[in-house]
This record gives structure tokens, C-alpha cells and sequence, in this order.
């Protein structure tokens, strides 16, 4: 028989809190009280507690530790909507756990989950190390799945512009595949967009030559970007990628001409190249093909790698103390946080659990797993501020 | 002031019909007592009337004489709508001869301003040659401007079906561009549609090796389409024209690659190429590219042209014996039911007033042209069926 909440007790610390995190529907930007939550035990564990709510968007950063190098974890208490519940094995916002150990519901696994698991191996680890050296924090945000202006953009700005130090955080995303910490993401793709419009005259297909057909016109100009070699990736990241997501012409009737071509576009884009390197080639290409043309760009976010340091030691080493296995070092898939918080020259890694039924219906995660990340996070801490390797035990010796 | 439907007896018997069929609204497919109008003078002129509804749409056909060639005039009482009166300085179906003796309404010059001159030229020609040589007919429709499924198309198979012979027609269509009867035309291209929808797979832009982008896959193949050389025209045709009327992909989240393009194309060609050979030329560039594809082709109408003969001779004199001046014989613009009538191997022209103002608001001619067009008819009339050369004299003589 499956366990239902009314046993949570039974739960360890972990297992527990995450099951009060996943009973809030705090779908996008609702936080529902999941940061309060986690307020009032950091408060208990002597953490600093600043509430940052920007427009409808609840953040706040909490710190514990008065110098040396600052480790924060960041993650967020918003989740994507559920759909309809009747199309759940089990309610979405009902956390149980099932006959196969599995931990359902929405945010089991983006990620509420490794909310709970930083939070008890931060309890643990400070329990331990009452007087720890380095400084601990917490960046939560309940808009990371929405627009995410004002959510972790909005707090590292507010960091920023108070020469506030990070110097590593962990982003609790579900970073694992095949099992937990089989991969750590130490980079993430940066994302460009692109709306072209390509102008032509309209006219009637029985009289080509008094209109010029658009589509026809920039039919060679986006086989050359789609062909284009922009880089060839490096050790971090596969080579830059441009895809052609949307493309509309036409009035609807066939004896027509349009008059325009609108072509939605997206670069995912390593660290070879930037961003202003990416808009000056694709304009030169259209350009080259003599387009009549407007372009609309969105920089959703550059690049960012932690090659290698402290923090990708200590992770590495945390999980395979925990686990016996060593992770891979990945910068494959979509964008995080994480892109906002390395603009502060921050260490950035993204450890959490496996991520194969993110946004999807019957949402969950191995309840185990999360036991297992709550201890791999803990000694990641250990491996970054007390191990006698670790540069906070350098730096207070 | 102007002239307005009160004072219609003061007109010409032309003008004095096209008020009487403008004032009927008669919108695709409605002919609104137009052809009775028609049937009830040509009844009187012993012509043998022949009413053949199909669907919802009027249509029929008269013959006058026993023996010898056909000419056959025809045309339609439908008009296209109106859009919005107010936007028309006079009221769409309330005809009147504006100061600048411009016959304004809907219809005026396509083509109830044709139909009323060719019903006066023949009641002209039948009163001055009661015996004539050869056949007089009337083909008119009333769904030219429709799916002109039930219209001429419905009449011709009729006429095939019981192995009528025409020799000869002219169709009222408005053919002249700058004055009356400077352009002929003898001949239409053909027109083939396609909707081609490539098939590729779904997938998110942040992982695009597991997806496969139609919009990418697609770009070379319709480039090779659109430069394609399908042919250099001839004497009568240009050259043969492919364009796309519409392209359609995405589901406009600027993320996913879409797993779907359809595009929509059309071909005006000439008579160098048949539609079975577009079709396969047009399949072996795209399969040759390699493309997961389907496509739908609908032929519109297969490109028909009356080079030369006696129609066209006729036609030319009886257009320079009343205006002065030798027209030009083109084959350019979109279609007509010429198409369909010509598959019956009989000679076809098209022969109207200026065409600037069809299917727009303020439609409207020059009253003055449709009496100078009932004698271009009756003159043309002549040159086939009693003058010295005409093939009908050579056959009674």
C-alpha cells in the first residue's frame, strides 16, 4: 500500500520537508508559503534572512557565516502547471510516495526535492560545524519557470549593485540522467533569438514580375545561415547551434503573393563566439543576398562555464564520496538561473536529481535519491570548507 | 447632374440593357432574373434556348441557325461582391453614367457591359442577315466568379456529352488594358496548385541532434524550385512561372523545432510544358533533395491558345474596322472559362472593355465603349460569317 501523507513523520528530515514543499501549488510566480517554509528554519539555524520580493515575485537570500569564500545554493519554489489532474496517476499537488519508492508530484523533481535536500544538509552541516569557516547562502526565487525577470536576475542585480561576493553556488536543477550524480552541468549554452522579416511586393501569381516574392528572396539567404559552420564547440560545449523555429507567409489564398516573410530563429551558442559575433555574421549573410529586411534580436542569455576550480573539485568529490561513481562534466540542454548568477564571476554548478519527468504528467523522483543528493550536497560543503584540501581550510590556516 | 436609371430611355439599346442587368445583385452564384432578361430578347430574335441549371447555378444556352460554323459568345451574369457600399461613390447596384460618362456599378465592366453589347450586336446583325450563314450561340453562366465547378464547365461537358460542335468563341471578358480593344486575348496559361508539407522531427532547440528540422531540410529543395528554368515560353507564352503563395511552420513558442513546414505553391505555364510533366519535375528536385514528403496537386486549368485562324482574323478586322486601330494579341493575366470551352477544339478569344477597376470598389467603363463594343462584335460578326472571305461564305458559296 502506497504511503500517503498522513505518515510524513514516518519520513526522514529530507523526505519530509519535501513533501511540505509539494503540497503548496505554487505554479508560477505563486510561492504559496514554500519560502516562509524555508525561512523560518534557516532563521532557526542562525541564517540572515533578506526578503527581496520584485513586482509579483518572491525571492529572498539568506546567509550564514561572517568571511571567507561564500558557497550559496540556489533554486526556486515555482513550478510548471500540472495540466489536468485527471490525466495524473496520482493528484499533482498530493505528494506520496508509491509502491516503487517514487516521490509524486508536481515539483518532485524541478525541484522542490533538492530544496529540501540543500536544506537539510545545510541543518546537518551546521549542526557539525557550528563555527564553520566560509560563508553559506540561499538564492530562492519562485520565477524560474516563468518570464524570470524579476525573480534570480532581479536578486543578483540587487547583488551586484552592493559588491555582494559569490564565489560557488550550486543550483539545485535536476542535473542527473541515468542515475543520481551521474552528471554535473558546469556551463550552460548561451541562447540568442532572432524575428526576421524580409520584405517584398505583394502582387498576383499571375503577374510575378510586377510583385516580388519574399519567401523566393530568402530562400538562399536562410539555407546559408541553416548550412553555416558558426564554430566547432571546444572541450565544454558542442558547436554552436542555429535552428528555425517558426516561419509564416501568406495570406491564405494560393493566386497571392505575400508581401512579406517572418522567420523566428534561435541560436545556442558555446563560448567560441559571442553574441554580437553571432548578430554581425547573420546580418552580413542576409545582407550579402541583398534582403530587404528588419531583425528583431533577444539575447536570452550568454554563455557560462566553470572549466574547473574549487567548486568542480568539491562537487566531484562530493558525489563520489556518496554515490562511488564520478560524474560527468555536461553544458548540454536548456538555460538555468545559473546563466544570471555567473555574470558575478560566481563558480557555478548545477547538481540535482534525475530529470527525466521534469514538466511532464506524473512528475517524481526516487525518494532514496533524495536522501542520497541531501548527503552528496553536505559533502560537497565539507569538500569545499572543512577537508583539509578545501581552499577555506587554506585560507584559515 | 448626372445621368441616372430614370432616364435610361434616353440611351442607347446597349446601355440600355446594362442598367437593366446591373441593377440586379446578382453575387456569385445568384443571377437574379439576368438570364431570363437575356433568354426572353434572344427567344425573340428565334434563337433556340436550351436552360441548363446544375446546382445552384443558372446557366444556359441558345442557338440560332441550322447549318454551318459556330460562333458562340459567352459569358456570366455574376458579379463579386460589393464589399461595403458606403465605400462606393454610388451605390454598387444602382447603375448611372457619371459626369465624366463613366457607367459605374458592379458588374459594368465585368461583364454585364459585355453581355449587353453582344446581345445587341447579334440583334443588330440578325436584323440586317435574317437568313445568316453559319450558327449563332450563347453561353452564359452564372458562377464565373465561384468554384465554376456547375458553370461553363458543367455546360461544355454537356455539349461534349452530346458532340456539339463549336468552332468558335468569344468571351466578354474585359481584355483591354489602356482603350477599348487594344489587347486580345487569345490564350491563357495553365495553372497547377501544390501543397507540399515536409516532415521532419519535433524536437527542442537546446537538443537539436535528436530532432530534424523540415524547415532546414527543405530550405535547398525549394530554392532549387524557385531558380528553376521550366521553360522560355514561346511566341504566345511567357515563360513558365513558379511561386509560393504560402509557407507555415511552427507553433510559435520560439523554442521547439517544428515537426511540420507546408508550403504552397503555383505554377502559370505555358504550352511548352504539360501539368504531368511539372508534376514529375517538381517530385524529382524534391526527392532528389532527399525530403520526407507529401504533396497535393490541383490543376486549375490546362493553358489553351487559338494561335491563329480564322476567329482571330476576324476578330482583328472587326476591332480595326471600328476603332482604327490593329490590336495586340496577348496571353498573359490569370484565368477564364475560355479553358474550359477551348477543350471542346474550338477557336477562343477574349474580347472586352478596360479591365483597371474589376473586383474593386467605383467599378466602372466608359459608356461610350460598350456601344463601340456591340459594333466590334457585330463587325466581327460579319468578318466570319459574310464577308467576301469568311469561311462561312467560302462553305455557302
Amino acid at each position: 500500500m502506497p504511503t500517503t501523507e498522513s505518515t510524513v513523520g514516518e519520513h526522514s528530515p529530507t523526505l519530509a520537508l519535501a513533501f511540505e514543499l509539494l503540497r503548496r501549488p505554487s505554479v508560477t510566480p505563486d510561492d504559496e508559503g514554500c519560502q516562509e517554509l524555508m525561512i523560518e528554519r534557516l532563521a532557526a539555524l542562525g541564517f540572515e534572512i533578506e526578503r527581496l520580493p520584485f513586482g509579483e515575485v518572491k525571492n529572498f537570500w539568506a546567509v550564514r557565516g561572517e568571511r571567507g569564500p561564500m558557497l550559496a545554493f540556489a533554486g526556486h519554489t515555482d513550478v510548471v502547471p500540472s495540466g489536468p489532474a485527471e490525466r495524473w496517476q496520482s493528484p499533482p499537488f498530493e505528494p506520496m510516495i508509491d509502491a516503487d519508492g517514487m516521490l509524486r508530484g508536481r515539483g518532485a523533481a524541478d525541484m522542490k526535492g533538492s530544496l529540501a535536500a540543500m536544506l537539510t544538509a545545510v541543518e546537518r552541516f551546521v549542526a557539525a560545524h557550528p563555527d564553520h569557516p566560509g560563508r553559506l547562502a540561499f538564492l530562492i526565487t519562485s520565477d524560474e519557470e516563468g518570464p524570470a525577470v524579476d525573480g534570480t536576475r532581479a536578486v543578483v542585480e540587487h547583488l551586484r549593485a552592493r559588491g555582494e561576493q559569490v564565489d560557488y553556488c550550486i543550483v539545485g536543477e535536476p542535473s542527473s540522467t541515468a542515475y543520481l550524480g551521474d552528471t554535473i552541468k558546469n556551463g550552460r549554452r548561451g541562447s540568442l533569438g532572432g524575428v526576421l522579416r524580409v520584405h517584398g511586393i505583394q502582387g498576383h501569381v499571375a503577374y510575378p514580375h510586377l510583385a516580388r516574392n519574399p519567401i523566393h528572396q530568402a530562400l538562399p539567404a536562410l539555407d546559408a545561415l541553416a548550412s553555416e559552420h558558426w564554430d566547432s564547440g571546444n572541450d565544454f560545449f558542442p558547436a554552436t547551434s542555429f535552428q528555425i523555429s517558426n516561419v509564416n507567409a501568406g495570406t491564405g489564398a494560393t493566386n497571392v503573393i505575400p508581401g512579406e516573410v517572418e522567420v523566428v530563429f534561435n541560436f545556442r551558442f558555446s563560448t567560441e563566439v559571442t553574441a554580437d559575433e553571432l548578430k554581425a555574421r547573420t546580418e552580413a549573410i542576409l545582407s550579402a543576398h541583398g534582403l530587404d529586411y528588419t531583425l528583431a534580436w533577444t539575447l536570452n542569455g550568454e554563455p557560462f562555464l566553470t572549466a574547473e576550480g574549487a567548486l568542480v573539485d568539491a562537487t566531484l568529490a562530493g558525489v563520489e564520496r556518496i554515490t562511488g561513481k564520478r560524474p560527468a562534466l555536461s553544458t548540454s540542454g536548456g538555460t538555468s538561473d545559473g546563466r544570471f548568477i555567473a555574470t558575478l564571476g560566481t563558480q557555478v554548478v548545477e547538481l540535482g536529481p534525475l530529470n527525466d519527468t521534469i514538466h511532464k504528467v506524473d512528475e517524481r523522483v526516487r525518494a532514496a535519491d533524495l536522501d542520497a543528493l541531501s548527503e552528496v550536497y553536505e559533502a560537497t560543503i565539507e569538500a569545499l570548507f572543512v577537508s583539509e584540501t578545501s581552499p577555506t581550510a587554506e585560507v584559515s590556516a
